[in-house]
């Protein structure tokens, strides 16, 4: 298994501009591994409760996410998360969170996954990053995503695992908070300086910049008519990401530039529906056009 | 003369993070002349008061700004501008603004500038663009850029203007309310159909779209660790595009393009310090370089 995802799986009431939806699938592990799963094969570390549908665990399954890592609590009910959003869909409004069985999860992580040489550390109690990366064999790629929450409330560990991965991929309030820093480039170079080789700020609508020591990468998001959900955008881009690099033969910046617009491309499937609906319904095609398509977004000729 | 501006040469009292600066110059032709010399010959038509000072007009005739069209008022006081910026520079908020000279602004186009094949008509009243387009022979491109008090008080003459321009440049607020679209590809469609071949949206450190009926471009901003004083970007950017563009052989949409990054180049340099402290002495090396470190920032190779 190429890839490795912990993070949750989760129900999201969602009411945007264009609509409501009750309870329909979602959470970090489950836009990752939709996206990644078109790339190479992935396996998650999450948990549910005995709510979890039947006819959502067959949307992991027809991707051939593996599930060895997906636990049931008895009797429990899945973590539960209500936005909503106005017409700057750049911007969620958490109107409710119930941690429900996510509230003890300290998961170990199983045999099989432990060799997984791309792993993502989605945005969950740092403590449980660190544990993750203690089972960890030799990683060859390790992100870590982070909120709010946990900067206030868990720096010290969150430096600890930021000290531990190759990159951190945040958005621009995250950026801000955790450095301390109101400028991006400031913030990304603070924070490169902690342990990261890299930090890729997701900036919505307007794209992601890609910092490292010595140079930035700047992709802008593909620009649609319709916007409908943008619930999981950050965790497609990083599933998209990841699942695009592990196919490279090496990592070096044009695999990188590459796999950032390839996260940028699955990202802008993800929100033209609600929950994983677009997603989860993609052909190689699709995905190869808007690709190219967005070549002919950016592209421009040197000067003579 | 290849090109010419008409707009406001101002005074402006500015407050960002980063400091405060009285009565500094400023204005939408000021910044647009300047940037666009490093290209081609341009002239101005505009209006100060008596209060203008010779070590402005200086910066102006430094760069060979033709001054036939600024006109002097007879013991009136320039247009004065006082505006201040939070950390998020994207967003001025105006204190308190003088109107001064510009009010009774209704210029005739010198017979010098008539011909002139690249204009533009900067944030000013639609009825005064009227009157200049009236007086205009048979300019190549016309540019019009406008503003929220425009767009709420003489919306049949900005509908005019609009009939009768190549293309509007104008933020994203602007692009919104003129259109009653909140989104950015729908409101660009909607005024294109009023007229213009192409809209450029400005969204400020995220950079710059262009949408023509079949087509968009993106171009991000150059990101910058400090940025001073964002006042004057989007007249420099349209002064180094439409200097640059006034310079190509064709105006396809290789040059366009081309011509967007040049904009957005001379814009970079601009919010680097107040006033047109940076973007007034710059040098040619400077400008190819940072024009070459845009293409670094922004390119990616496509997939096999």
């Amino acid at each position: 298994m190429k890839l490795l995802c912990v993070g949750s799986v989760a129900y999201d009431t969602v009411a945007t501009p264009f609509g409501r939806r009750e309870r329909i699938l979602g959470g970090s592990a489950t836009y990752f591994s939709v996206a990644a799963s078109y790339f190479a094969g992935v396996g998650i570390m999450a948990v549910v409760g005995e709510d979890f549908r039947s006819e959502d665990r067959r949307v992991l399954e027809k991707h051939k996410v593996d599930l060895e890592g997906l636990r049931t609590v008895p009797g429990g009910l899945t973590f539960h998360w209500h936005g909503e959003y106005g017409y700057d869909l750049n911007d969620a409004q958490t109107l409710k969170t119930d941690l429900n069985v996510l509230a003890g999860f300290a998961p170990d992580v199983p045999e099989v996954y432990r060799d997984a040489p791309f792993v993502c550390l989605a945005n969950i109690d740092p403590k449980v990053q660190l544990r993750v990366l203690d089972q960890l064999r030799s990683p060859k790629l390790v992100a870590a995503d982070t909120m709010n929450f946990w900067i206030d409330n868990r720096r010290a560990e969150l430096r600890e695992v930021l000290s531990r991965v190759h990159l951190l991929i945040v958005n621009e309030a995250e950026a801000r908070q955790l450095s301390q820093e109101y400028n991006l480039l400031k913030a990304g170079q603070k924070i490169l300086a902690w342990g990261p080789k890299m930090v890729i700020v997701k900036r919505g609508e307007y794209g992601v910049l890609k910092i490292t020591p010595h140079s930035v990468f700047a992709a802008p998001a593909y620009p649609l008519e319709s916007v409908f959900d943008p619930t999981g955008a950050g965790d497609t881009f990083a599933g998209g990401f990841m699942g695009f690099l592990s196919t490279c033969a090496e990592l070096d910046s044009t695999a990188v530039r590459q796999a950032i617009v390839m996260g940028s491309v699955m990202a802008s499937f993800n929100v033209e529906d609600f929950s994983l609906n677009r997603l989860s319904a993609l052909s190689r095609a699709e995905i190869q056009e808007r690709f190219s398509a967005f070549r002919k977004l950016t592209e421009f000729s040197g000067l003579e």
